[in-house]
């Protein structure tokens, strides 16, 4: 199997896995219980926490969550209360329902037009945001096109506008991908396990000391309060390990796999498959359409070939057309065929090509077919 | 080590885990992914789904979320927006941290007497429900002094008082331990997988199908649209094994537990030590008294015997003394001595004993040293 859908979900890290097995089996404590294995298992969190902790300024605290959808929620509606709240046309499904929903509950939302390429239109942004705005949410790295908007910048241009505004950004497909340090402006980010080799049922969000979040989550209070619930300790212990190694390596692995991709498209025959993802989006992610054909199709018919890739993303496979694809002003035709090939190092190759190669077959013989 | 804490948390079920460990390599897809590999973890889920409804009657269904807590708060957030809310002072924190959040944003929040036993007096219950009373949540078994409450009867009367009440239980100490089917005037149950030998960070919420809600967390519409975010889809196959597993043996364990129970009583220098259970609690809890000591001295002489026991709940160790028993009408020098001693099956009659013995002898130690 050449498995080119990581953007979707990764494989977890053997390595990883294999290092807290134990937790599974001999300490499998409480972390909340103050007897000696209640107190290692805590240990265990907060050392996780420390090498998640290194990777962002001194001034962020982290919050352990269920994932990137749940710490995206728990951003959102601790800032969303009054005043209008902006985001953009091609968040996530976490970011853009959570906005749909306070709309639906009487907030002002505001929805930032994208570019072609799927980032985030800078002056449409900044014209929405007035003295009224209190929260503004941009994914950092779009999950579909790979577009990297550049939040450092957007949420200092946001914030000379309206300098009392929350800014909070979706980093999950950014997190361990794209060599980048956030700045001050950037109150909160979310992240999660299982887009790098963690485990599903494991995120964060990262957010600023100063910053008092309420929790979303009541109860026991753990996570100094803000999180509650008997922690995910095998998940949350791996997470810290392939975040530690991801960011070792954060830069020879963009370069290898910005190689891979590229390789991708040397071998792509463009006659047939149309290129979405701009020439600055994120190595990680490659947005194509082999337009006028069904882009499931396709994918199924690559499967047969032990070659996985997605129609786009995951959490949104119960609708027709990609929302964030239609954002960019694609027509139907493109839309229909929208495939999304994603990358992790470690993929060879000889992998790419064949892959690649199969995917130019495919569409061919479907093209065929359909006449 | 003797394993006593089993009310915190219990050990992963290792058959369980082994069944599902090819999810963490082989079988590592995105659920939602409609290739072959994303269906086949979509149909795990599913299979998991179906060994728990099989618990319940035919009209619920099942909602995964990362664990009992969230459970609690899906319940208690989605049906507490006016008129009146009532729970008892025996909630665990979940579900009292929630309802104290609620009275914070405004709501009238009731809070119902304990029993000594640390059951909620029905009388107490029922006068604080009127026709403004909207929703109800009643802990199944107090996670402290395993008292039980029969959530059928009280969940009918409080509906013969005013019968558009939802009413919810916590049933995070019951699940899969009491030998007990839900009624159809219990219209939510929550439930949690690492107390009966699943993992940390899974749970669920059991609700009537006919019952609308809104989800607590957005995103991509996972679990039929009321839970969002990546399935954890490791915790959630683990859970539909042990659950079924607790189920098949439901009746027998009980009373392999009352025995492990009713001798660690039979042993128990009644002298120096109070037990604070009802005679009618959950064997799988023993809730002690070495009165007049400190419970926490006591738990840390245990440990050096390799026997491990709790003070009260892992969940609210930050607490000098147990809000439950102070609500069950003890004074501080029982609060200060409490001890929380917690069974399962498998345990045998001579670890019951040696802990048993070990208890006694430090609480005479302890006591001889203090004068």
């Amino acid at each position: 199997m050449i498995y080119l859908d990581n953007a979707a979900t990764t494989k977890p890290l053997q390595s990883a896995v294999k290092n807290y097995e134990n937790l599974l089996t001999d300490c499998f404590f409480n972390p909340s219980s103050t007897y000696g294995g209640g107190i290692e298992t805590k240990k265990i969190i907060e050392r996780s926490r420390e090498k998640i902790l290194k990777l962002f300024p001194a001034n962020y605290e982290v919050i352990f969550t269920a994932g990137g959808t749940e710490a995206d929620n728990t951003a959102i509606f601790n800032y969303s209360k009054r005043g209008n709240i902006v985001t953009s046309k091609g968040e996530h499904s976490a970011v853009f329902e959570s906005f749909n929903e306070l709309k639906k509950r009487g907030l002002e939302v505001r929805f930032a037009n994208l570019n072609e390429d799927g980032s985030v239109n800078k002056q449409s942004l900044l014209s929405l945001i007035d003295d009224k705005t209190t929260f503004v949410s941009i994914v950092h790295v779009n999950n579909e096109t790979g577009a990297i908007n550049d939040i450092n910048d957007l949420s200092k241009s946001v914030k000379k506008k309206n300098s009392s505004v929350v800014f909070h950004s979706d980093g999950v497909q950014a997190f361990g991908k794209i060599p980048y340090s956030i700045c001050d402006s950037v109150d909160m980010y979310s992240i999660s396990a299982h887009k790098i080799g963690g485990l599903k049922g494991t995120g964060a969000l990262i957010k600023k000391k100063r910053l008092t979040i309420s929790p979303y989550i009541f109860g026991g209070g753990q996570e100094n309060g803000m999180r509650s619930g008997t922690e995910n300790v095998f998940g949350i212990s791996i997470f810290g390990d392939v975040a530690k190694l991801h960011y070792e390596n954060i830069r020879q692995n963009y370069q290898e796999v910005k190689k891979l991709k590229q390789l991708f498209v040397d071998n792509l025959d463009r006659e047939n498959v149309r290129i979405l993802s701009g020439n600055n989006s994120s190595p990680y992610v490659l947005s194509l359409s082999a337009e006028g054909l069904k882009g499931e199709v396709i994918m199924h018919m690559l499967e047969d070939f032990g070659v996985i890739i997605g129609t786009g993303s995951a959490c949104s496979s119960r609708h027709r057309h990609s929302r964030i694809l239609k954002e960019c002003g694609y027509r139907d035709s493109v839309l229909d065929g929208a495939l999304r090939v994603s990358f992790i190092d470690g993929i060879t190759p000889d992998e790419v090509i064949f892959a690649c190669e199969k995917l130019n077959e495919c569409v061919k013989k479907l093209k065929g077919i359909m006449g």
